[in-house]
């Protein structure tokens, strides 16, 4: 069977389907957009229907729909579970956009669209390769289940409740997701390590009203000094996370870590340019590999209060807002660190300023044994389409279902992602490289024959 | 003649023509309002024209329309210029307000709308004062000019450029402004001082993009995470900016300053309760009085970036913003305080961040000798309508151009003002008591009476 026939010959068609599913503005944090979710989703039904999936079902839940679909015509095969999602980050500030979010763009073998490597186009690559096998062969090497979520980027409550509750539906010997990105151009990596998340929500409230500099500046609290001055303390002067008791449970980083880390070889000089920076920062005593794959983090997401317009406004803002996520390793538990730095935030808070807190999501970080025989499948199809092997390496962002899909199914859950690292996911102009397009449909196409 | 009387037979008419020109969203600093200033505009030269004023002329400038008018039949007596603007603060955030910010609504004696008390009550009790003694009397005691602006909230520029070049049209023995508060509820005041004001922009940038906390997160510079800890260090522990030399050319406050002061009497506990504080904030060893009017300050007006809307976004941001404005005293120059706080902020930058500042208004601070007849003559005046003597005090807050009124014109500036301190100017509810517009009538009728 010659697959890159058929995937050439196919290529205008797959790529004009997979810019519909992009133009569907499938923003899952924002509630306004619960109709495309349903459209997202039904898109997506469809298209595994088209391919000669069976069982293709829509699933309501208390979030947006789960698509769940099967072929299971392989009796003594393993059984691979597929996993991605339809949602997608909001595509603000839209002014930076060089062309539209959701009008999906294609220039210089990029396919430009909010959701285009995350995840919607590496999502459709297994469809698309699932399609091309029933298409060529008639049959499938393996028995396949599919299960597509919306709630990724809001951590995927729904999807843990329905896998808790579904466990039989979902058994599988092997779970693969593509929503990760290579360390480079043509060098692919499978992830064997995800960071874990915890975020929340830190308020400062003054004054009763906003007040007018001029007659009470000076002789009032003002909410933005109290918030930034606060939010100041939680990092020391050498990068470190200044939270009492916020590195316990992290490991040590061991000598065969620190080797596989060295092997990833990340470019620093060459990433710091590509990002238009001065410098890198980070934790003083890591390298950036180390920094991203196996150090956990406090960032501020968004920090925000009084005027914002044209011009000024000479106010004493009320109140003030932080919107702050850690990244997690190794044994920290998500629930101890929110309280650890809720804490630290009322033990530095100024006189005259009140603090409220609402904690969000809480994941703790997966990992999985580099040695596992799944790995080394993908590893190997990897090899065959790209004659390259694939590094392992530590990912720093977290796929949130992850670590419950190891611990529910009791599967390896393979990371073997199709993104490149400068594809701007969350950030205005994301897109899907075309070369990873098209060879990613070939990758997955060996890796389901190798079963 | 019974003003009383007078005002009290006409005050359902007068209150209903202020809600009027209240109904109009004349917000200077937001350009897309342009329409709506120049109908204010329009509104208040039909009243000057119907109060039996002359020459009665609307001004085009650069940015939004001037209206003059006079009546100058009294020679030998002084002339009055009076001075008050149709310009209001924008109404952000509007889910704060009772009633909306442009449908006037008169609850508990109090009139509510953007502008009720600043300035466009205000300037309307002149008008109505004017309009009464021509109807009573048939002619006025004193030669009265008016000159109402559109961007006293933006600092006048335009204004600035027109006392410049119409000296002769403007000069006056005298300059009346009411657009200042009491002390408290039946204690008027007179402003013998007011604090300068400058302003500057503060962006912070780091990567070319916006960035994804999971990949890139620990490893590279977070634009929010360089602006606070930077604008943490713009003031130390006991509340004083830490900018320095930022306090040079301001003046010790004197004994009798000090004593001055203390006459003020500010409940300082009542009004921590009335803004609904733990505690009062500001320069360690002055009262409220005197932070509020003889100590600069260095005010965050407004900070943000990254994400702000619902759930969470885990983004590393690419730039954030600041908004500051310094009020000032004595011989501060605004210059000068604009480049020791430019120095101050790219001193403190962060590695990997890049630091931008625009400035913005630059207005010296205006002080008047407590003993000048006509401030006298205004107390007065307000002895006869409030039965307590008008106490002399420095307020913070800077009418832009008043420094420049008396600068030009060589003419005393009277800072006569019917507001009250918690009428919520610049903030949601603002409203203005009737009171004071019922009493302020009477006292501007008296003040004219008596020149």
């Amino acid at each position: 069977m010659n697959y890159e026939h058929y995937f050439g010959a196919n290529r205008e068609k797959h790529l004009a389907e997979l810019k519909e599913v992009l133009a569907i503005p499938s923003v899952s944090c924002l509630s306004e957009h619960s109709p495309d979710m349903v459209r997202a989703a039904e898109w997506l039904a469809n298209k595994m229907t088209e391919a000669g999936l069976e069982h293709v079902r829509l699933h309501r839940t208390n979030g947006h729909p789960i698509v769940t679909a099967d072929y299971l015509h392989a009796p003594g095969k393993p059984t691979v579970l597929v996993y991605g999602h339809y949602d997608v980050q909001p595509a603000d500030p839209l002014d930076l956009w060089i062309t539209p979010p959701f009008e999906p763009d294609i220039r210089d073998g990029k396919l430009y669209a909010r959701g285009a490597t995350d995840d919607k186009g590496q999502l459709f690559l297994h469809i698309k390769a699932i399609e091309a096998i029933l298409k060529q062969e008639g049959e499938l090497p393996v028995n396949i289940k599919l299960c597509i979520e919306g709630e990724e980027e809001i951590t995927s409550p729904s999807l843990l409740h329905f896998l808790e509750t579904n466990q039989e539906l979902l058994a599988a010997d092997v779970v693969v997701v593509s929503d990760t990105p290579f360390l480079d151009r043509g060098k692919p990596s499978i992830t064997t390590g995800l960071r874990g998340i915890c975020s929340l929500e830190a308020t400062v409230n003054t004054a009763n009203t906003d007040l007018h500099s001029g007659l009470y500046g000076g002789g009032v609290p003002n909410a933005l000094h109290a918030l930034v001055s606060l939010l100041a303390t939680l990092h020391d002067e050498r990068g470190k996370v200044a939270v009492e008791g916020f590195y316990a449970g992290v490991p040590d980083i061991s000598p065969l870590m620190k080797s596989e880390f060295a092997k990833l070889n990340h470019d620093e000089e060459q990433l710091r340019k590509n990002l238009g920076l001065d410098a890198l920062y980070g934790e003083e005593g890591f390298s950036f590999a180390e920094r991203i794959g196996a150090r956990p983090t406090l960032e501020l997401n968004g920090v925000y209060g009084g005027f914002q317009g044209e011009g000024m406004k000479t106010v004493i803002p009320r109140e003030a807002h932080a919107k702050i996520t850690c990244r997690l390793v190794g044994d920290q538990d998500p629930q101890d660190i929110l309280d650890k730095i809720t804490r630290h935030l009322q033990r530095h808070m100024r006189p005259g300023a009140k603090l409220s807190v609402q904690s969000g999501v809480k994941i703790r970080a997966y990992d999985i044994d580099p040695s596992d025989r799944m790995l080394r499948l993908a590893a190997d199809a990897y090899e065959e389409v790209y004659g390259t092997r694939a590094l392992f390496t530590k990912d720093g962002g977290g796929i949130p279902i992850v670590e419950a899909f190891a611990r529910l199914l009791g599967a390896p859950v393979v990371l073997m992602g199709f993104g490149l690292p400068d594809e701007k996911l969350h950030a205005p102009n994301e897109h899907f490289n075309l070369e990873n397009f098209d060879k990613g449909l070939l990758t997955i196409v060996s890796f389901l024959k190798k079963l």
